[in-house]
């Protein structure tokens, strides 16, 4: 028991719990903006004006930088928060070092995938499905340590964490079936929305954790908690796809409405010479 | 205990477990109709007379139309159950809530899988594929429910409603195989017979835990009635394909006597004016 | 344990399992017989005059009907076989006869699979794939009934019916993948060598539950046999590989040892005009 | 207790560990190697100046030959091993037996795999998917028996041995779907780095259970080990990765070295004559 409480202390604070959370679905809603930008400009065929073939793998090397430079200041934070082991006792020490290597194992992965990223787009022998193979070990491997990670926790705690291993393992499951098969929008968002499944349960969990009120504390130890978690997981992912969705139609209705308002100029710019040239007939 | 009793009296009733059991059997059927009658179609080439593509393109959105109506009304129905909710002491009544939230979260699923293949089939620049990915996701939220929704229950109950979850689950996966895959008669019938499997357990489910003849009544803590459902269910899955086994002989004959009675009539059409022709030579 | 006792002497008896595992045996090699000298008789150009496609053809009805006469026969031996219950106490007699509804299951899919069998080779419009999924269904239908089949075992006994379960089940995820995919040769040797294993392991185990020398009894409790089994299994496993190996050369053999056979006389034919020219150029 | 004791002293031992990791590693290395040259020649159009399509074949076959001795060499192990038994009592002469058949398991299936290697090399008409069918065949059985591997063992050790299975497992799996797949460089690299992974994890595994320094001793039934253990195997498949990126780089910057000197000294070849007929002009 006490062990629990030093580790909540120090490492599953409040904030250690929202702070991937954000991330995650910030990824996450960036490759669903991602990949719709790209789908809708495919169909459109003067979207070349608005973003070219250039500009998405800049966009990739940019994305690899951002994860190494994340997965880099993770490991940073890692080492000063290590610092306040030693006050502990021996014994809660060594526990709390544990869960810190699986936090960095995490990272590295994390770190891995965004080098992959960078040298796949610059070096053009690379194939680049291997991006998507490092993407599903990296998910995979974070399914893998959330799903060892329970170890001396009460009933819902242990159910969060198993969810939001099986979330992340769905993720991976879909960037392993994408780096077999053809690009596919399909499995992209999918992979999207599972990934801000993942990042959505990290809040929840903080939540149900961490209450900052009191007064809203859960009973850690009632099994109606773990079935209304059930239902809490279904309706977050109800709610990822309600936001791809929005995404989506937003995305659709502004690539249109740049593509007019150019063509509107375009054929004004055509128009000129001609109503020069009426002009000039007219004299 | 008590708990138990109160569930199966609000939520999990007899008609609780017909209506969903009725529903599903006549989509699932539905689905073996509709595929059956496309497979049949194609192979005959004058069937065009009969069906057209955009017969089927309505089909679809009046589907979607009929999930979304379905599922809005099964929400009502939730609110207005709640509402007797009042009446139990405070524990129980905020595990039957847990249960309702349950429910909801299978309702949400399926309306969204009713809008999105009404805005596939109505918006051209959607993926199609999107529709059985919906149908897979609310699948598995049904099975992953389902599979978590079995707390404190007698050792039937609880192996029923697993296999509901199982059959669900499989449906889900067939579903998420079609969405990657190019259409497909054989998925899509094993997807149909799932289905029908998984309305025809909730059939017999209701049975089991409420049978309406005492005499009749299950021992619902005895292991050998576990391993007769086992049978059970092998036999209603043999019966699922007997079913679409029937319909596809049905169908096939329909067609085929549409379309010679369509022949015969238009071959009269073509005879008469020569007829009358030969007539006028006669004279 | 009477219960036990008196299952082994009614169902579960020494014949009972030596006879299914002969014949999966021989099912299994049937099969890689045929799928060999189809591939043999495909790279050979001159090997139509030795099999035609129709044969290839009449086989898979002749296959249809071996099937469902065998699951008549194995009905027809249950309702036999059911007659002796009657000796029993009321419970033992309810028991015996949920076993014999096990059995029954697996006989109905094994006879829609002869019926689909049938049906799919004389009527053309039927995909040809509907016998790879009812071939799965069968054998998923059987792993899952000996999955829920040894309650109340020993634990050699259980594990024993777990391994049947388990080669089954890899036979059933074969012919499935068979079912999504084109005709490949490796998938349907796999197929031939798990079904194979299936048989072999019936009579491993009749072996063992039913010891003909009681000097040699196992005992059934030990964990030492269980790990016993387990190389048991993988030695039977490579066994099938050999014995499917050997059917390879020794068809591929006889395939080219017939087709030069009959090109001799083909030649001689072809030669004796040439001789006889020659022996009129001579006059 | 005892048991396991004599165990670690017969089979179990230190350099019973350490050898098959390192052969696991090196053949891992090795397949990286030889798929990363296979890529880089065919990215590189004059690279058939130093490797040939004979040459890759014949290192094929000269594989399953390496394959075949290996396991020669560890069943003529385990019979020599076998002579020490004779000193145990009764009961554990039998346990050590079992696991004696355990390991010939294992090496039947890699001789299995070497024979189908030299064969389908060999004899144009077998299909060379049949290799990828027995590696995964090989790995899998691997798999099957180390899970079923851990009877009667403490918790660090159990686990450390799942991790092993685990690892096989995830390679057999990759090697099945290769089986059924093109040619795919992301799926070679990621067999190979599962392969390596085992390798690796086969070293730990030894330092763990037989510490070589006193001082450096695991507890076996501590908790936070297991979980030391996950972050551990992450870890190592991080290093695999890096050990194969490190491989391309050199592979790439040897082939490119090795052509261009090549082709230094071909266009001197060709300069020489015109160096010649200069010299003849100014003559």
């Amino acid at each position: 028991m006490q062990v629990c409480i030093i580790i909540f202390k120090v490492l599953g604070d409040f904030p250690g719990h929202i702070l991937p959370g954000v991330l995650f679905f910030i990824v996450a809603l960036w490759w669903s903006i991602k990949n719709i930008l790209k789908h809708v400009c495919k169909q459109q065929k003067r979207s070349s004006f608005l973003f070219t073939k250039e500009f998405f793998f800049r966009v990739e090397i940019l994305e690899g930088i951002v994860f190494v430079g994340m997965s880099t200041v993770g490991i940073i934070g890692l080492y000063l928060v290590l610092g306040k082991r030693n006050q502990l006792p021996d014994k809660e020490s060594q526990f709390v070092l544990v869960l810190h290597w699986h936090h960095l194992a995490i990272y590295v992965f994390f770190a891995m995938l965004g080098v992959t990223k960078i040298l796949c787009f610059t070096i053009s022998s690379l194939p680049v499905s291997l991006v998507k193979l490092m993407l599903s070990n990296a998910f995979f491997v974070d399914a893998f340590i959330f799903y060892n990670h329970t170890y001396g926790r009460t009933m819902v705690d242990t159910f969060g964490h198993q969810l939001l291993s099986f979330a992340i393992f769905l993720a991976g499951l879909v960037a392993f079936i994408e780096s077999l098969t053809k690009s596919n929008l399909i499995l992209k968002l999918l992979r999207s929305s599972f990934t801000m499944l993942h990042g959505m349960w990290f809040l929840q969990v903080a939540f149900i954790l961490y209450p900052q009120n009191r007064d809203h504390m859960w009973d850690l130890s009632d099994h109606s908690n773990v079935m209304f978690l059930v239902s809490c997981f279904s309706f977050y992912y109800a709610l990822t796809y309600v936001i791809i969705g929005i995404n989506y139609a937003l995305i659709t209705w502004l690539v249109k409405w740049r593509l007019s308002k150019l063509c509107n100029s375009e054929t004004q710019l055509l128009k000129n010479p001609e109503q020069q040239e009426e002009s000039e007939n007219e004299m």
